[in-house]
């Protein structure tokens, strides 16, 4: 009935230590690896997960729920997550939900059966009552998005100040008519990112123009085109966008390129999030970076944490306004 | 001892209409879900996964393989699988193998300990032995990335044709000093799209120059653009631009534009794959489109068919040469 915490203890070493020895990678000692080798035999240690599930509860697996695996703003995190796990002795397992409650329910089976031993939910549409149920009993912590008082704790970044300081900017370089192109509102990150750009407006006493708010239903690059589109077709246009994601800016983008218009000398544009492609539009994209690997890191830090039965505490990174071409004068 | 296939028959539905009854979902009439369910307890099918695993093999869950969760074109492949997984009743799980043997043998053990049904594997630098291997006793399908004589059924594109065409593209708008930017000459495709540059060099009587191609690492924007500074660097320069992946082409573009080259006057590009990003580009980008979503379901199909145990053929789908702005004169 050993467990790989008894092993590691017996031979002297670190859990991810005897995971390593497991998994058979190279980089332990043959010294370190005879005497983990010796632990595993005395205790009769069986690491064969079908194994490990009926017998102490332990997979050594993560599992991670991700809304779209096509925004690259998840792979950067997932980066951190995967590094920090597997430096641990864990691996981790990815379960696209397309934000469907059915489809988590099946995921969350995963833990309920011990097939994993914890989860990072970085779903803003999850479902509230399932996952604050489930982290009744297993090890939860929410990325990113999170559901507020629900007592999981979570690793994000402020979403207000975040896009206060970003609208703030554009006022700066003298822009009064600022667009926001915004996603669904039933996403806690919408809804603090327009409380952002209302204080940022309100503070200099421009009232918000309603028809310059535009919700799209998902974050691709056509939601962004369409929502441009939209805005041209204004009478009274605006001469900034702030967008909530790097990939709305960028179809916002594509379209005024693709009508000639000159981009910032006719509209800024700022995104959020900084993905690698922010960098690669002409003219660069200014956006709000968020520390996507660090959130990783952390998340996974705190679910490492929690699963060893740690009191684990909420974490707010810092972001930072990239000002490049898309803003300057 | 019932499975699912057997309610399904019982209830005269299909396999995953009894999966929707199941997970709840709204989607089922009433009086299908009454038939449904009094099959479920006519059997005494219990659908929990640990309970299905000891008791008849069956998961429902599928385990897709990728190298790296960040290139886009692996997430409308994804997108395919799902979408077919999801009608057959059937749900994924995807495991980043970051072409690294030991922690695809992790993963394997989901499938040893019949936690997943089957595997589809698109990694190109997947462990041969391994997997071989394994297949002798699970169901395996091979998507896009495939070894060679393994006797695993795979779905791909003729990379050589594809890579042909392509550069007879160049060569019939003018150019003769084309340069390849080739990926690691480990990956299959690597060696199969430079066969079709050389083919389509050579029917032209065209000496190739070794000094223009390139090999990179890893297929990134950075690495696009350290490729594309070589080539700058040299004395003579080649006037187009074959790069096997469309983040290896917008990396090269980046460069181009940063430095004020004109794409294409100055340099003609040329990309793969056809990912969402290669026509938010600015020229946007030709490239050789896969049909990534169609090349996702007939993976997922097979595996399903292999899973029920019917024989299952290799699949090799249509591309297409997209001509965009890189490559007008």
């Amino acid at each position: 009935m050993a467990n790989i915490h008894q092993v590691a203890k017996h031979a002297g070493v670190s859990v991810a230590t005897v995971s390593r020895v497991l998994n058979g990678q190279d980089t332990v000692t043959p010294k370190t690896r005879i005497k983990v080798e010796a632990a595993i035999k005395q205790f009769n240690y069986e690491p064969s997960m079908l194994g490990r599930n009926l017998r102490n509860s332990e997979s050594r697996l993560l599992l991670v729920l991700i809304p779209k695996i096509s925004n690259p703003f998840y792979s950067e995190i997932i980066n951190g997550i995967e590094t920090t796990a597997i430096k641990n002795g864990y691996n981790i397992i990815l379960c696209e939900t397309d934000s469907k409650p059915e489809r988590e329910n099946i995921y969350f089976d995963l833990v309920r059966n011990k097939m994993t031993d914890g989860i990072i939910s970085m779903d803003p549409a999850v479902n509230v009552e399932s996952l604050t149920k489930l982290a009744e009993s297993y090890s939860i912590i929410q990325c990113s998005e999170y559901v507020v008082d629900s007592g999981i704790p979570y690793v994000t970044i402020d979403n207000e100040e975040a896009a206060y300081k970003a609208v703030k900017h554009l006022l700066k370089i003298g822009h009064s008519k600022i667009a926001l192109m915004n996603s669904d509102e039933r996403y806690l990150y919408a809804r603090q990112r327009e409380l952002g750009y209302r204080k940022a407006l309100k503070e200099q006493n421009i009232v918000v123009n309603e028809d310059w708010i535009y919700y799209t239903q998902e974050l691709g690059f056509e939601n962004g085109q369409q929502a441009m589109r939209k805005i041209l077709m204004q009478d009274e246009k605006p001469t900034a966008v702030f967008a909530v994601s790097d990939l709305l800016a960028i179809g916002a983008l594509k379209e005024l390129n693709s009508r000639g218009l000159k981009v910032p000398e006719e509209m800024a544009l700022i995104g959020f999030d900084k993905i690698e492609f922010s960098n690669m539009t002409q003219p660069t994209l200014t956006t709000v970076a968020q520390p996507m690997y660090k959130m990783g890191t952390v998340a996974a830090n705190m679910l490492i944490n929690k699963i060893k039965g740690e009191y684990v505490d909420n974490v707010i990174l810092d972001h930072e306004l990239v000002i490049r071409e898309s803003t300057l004068g």
